[in-house]
């Protein structure tokens, strides 16, 4: 169960590892008729939010659990975030399994504060499917970033800051990947406030949530087009999936053309750094003003690890 | 006077209004045998340190001298915290000098908080002259960044977080402009622990504090070449001037060449945007490793606003 008794208490276990971030107002993507405020998550730890996930599992767990061993699956912010998460806590045994086709600089990151990586796999899918066998022979504790509830009431403290910081907030827009980090936030402000509204945002080339929630189908896997946006591709979560009639109330479908505009406007106007997936909510806003007229809005930035060649193209405009 | 007591002052009365940044490791400048750590001023409220002053003059005001109005002169960093900590506080008397030369986005953004522009002079030094005039007629209170001893206690309050958060920091590196913020790191910084070194940086176009020290004289103006870094040209504040042989241990003259550099390296390794001026330290750190061996070093990142074509110019290593 999540709820915001289990957020309360995720906060209290992490507050004094992470960072909470800043809401800041947004000049240049306000107006007369619209208050746009940033949560500025690509500025947390590890910049990103997954490390309230990853904190929230770690400390919960028994010191009978920690010494199991703690794993992960991903290459990405979530592998980062469990492995720096890990030796904050001083566990030395956690271990990350990523695809054998994960660059270097990704596998030296999570190497750097200590994890084990283990490269398996020719690609996430595989690497997933071989994590998962490893950790039931071994007994490991698995962190799911997307389908655990501890880990869900970490990423709903998010939620929890942005309606302290500003209790005004109508409308919180959150990027949809598996799903957990919008269902954290929504179950934590539903319940501080039930009118607020949760908009989901996918990228075009992978609206998973979209078509799971048309077909009625929970699409563990879904087929993607070539995207940027590597945190946002693939399927959801299950119980991201089960709960979003609660939790969601629209999803919008972002153009990657719009992501990349996106991240150019972050960084020319707001001089702030957001990786795509982070980004793609300040894309709805700049495609689609209309929809937040006399709103108060808040965009979650979920990241702000880019690749230097992806930041570069970003700033050029050049994207082939 | 200017003690640990007046910082410790300054950092009551504003610590409400700021963010407490956070000190950073950075793994891409850190070796095995030296660690350094970034004070990310770039990420303050108005993404400048000069906040921190402007606040705690302004806070330590009566109520007979906030009604006299309040004034600053400036079209940087300074300008805009004044017209913005004006707004925090409901001052609504608070007019900012700038050149006419001054681009219309200065203008547009210090206004945008509320303090009336002025437009006098053709130059930095005609705007200082008549704004100094002016505030002579209306007996309002002047908020000057350099030379005034509660904003550099404001501006103290940086070297108590660094401290706080890291107490076996052995070496700070500061930017010196006018000196205001090095001054006050310095004193806060040696009032704790009286060991530490703080290392001043100016850029090679503008060295006026090694001038002013080698000479024995007070520069208050100083040529300079052309430079990027707007808030590091023109000469040294009286105070920091007078104070500078027991606050600042040793100044590193940075090239031009090497802040750019910087800029890229803090953008591309650690995704983070600082202007020149605040990235002048990791410029002095990664031309002169061979200073740092076994220092835990912290470089203070004194701001992050920078003019859309500096940015681009900066990822793109084409500075014609």
């Amino acid at each position: 169960m999540i709820a915001l008794d289990t957020i309360l208490e995720a906060k209290k276990r992490i507050e004094n590892y992470i960072y909470k971030t800043p809401l800041e107002k947004s000049i240049s993507l306000s107006s007369g008729h619209s208050n746009v405020y940033l949560k500025l998550e690509n500025q947390q730890k590890m910049k990103s939010a997954k490390i309230r996930g990853a904190l929230s599992k770690i400390t919960s767990l028994s010191k009978e659990e920690r010494e199991k061993g703690i794993v992960a699956i991903s290459s990405g912010n979530h592998g980062a975030a469990v492995s720096y998460a890990s030796s904050l806590l001083g566990i030395k045994n956690a271990t990350v399994y990523v695809p054998t086709t994960t660059p270097k600089t990704k596998v030296e990151k999570i190497k750097y504060y200590g994890a084990n990586v283990e490269q398996v796999g020719s690609n996430y899918d595989e690497a997933h499917e071989i994590g998962l066998e490893m950790i039931k022979q071994s007994g490991a504790i698995f962190i799911d970033p997307c389908s655990d509830e501890v880990v869900i009431s970490g990423q709903g403290t998010i939620g929890l800051e942005i309606l302290e910081e500003n209790p005004n907030i109508d409308t919180i827009l959150v990027p949809i990947g598996g799903g957990g980090i919008i269902t954290g936030i929504s179950i934590a402000a539903k319940s501080i406030n039930p009118n607020i509204k949760i908009i989901g945002l996918q990228t075009a080339a992978c609206p998973a949530m979209v078509a799971s929630l048309k077909d009625h189908i929970f699409y563990e896997t879904y087929p993607t087009d070539e995207s940027i946006c590597d945190a946002l591709v693939g399927g959801v979560g299950y119980i991201p999936y089960k709960m979003a009639k609660e939790t969601i109330d629209d999803i919008i479908v972002v153009e990657e053309e719009d992501i990349k505009k996106a991240i150019a406007h972050l960084i020319l106007n707001e001089k702030t750094i957001v990786e795509p997936a982070g980004a793609i909510g300040v894309g709805a806003v700049m495609r689609n003003p209309e929809l937040f007229v006399d709103k108060n809005v808040a965009i979650v930035l979920t990241g702000g690890n880019m690749d230097e060649d992806l930041l570069i193209k970003s700033i050029q405009g050049n994207w082939n």
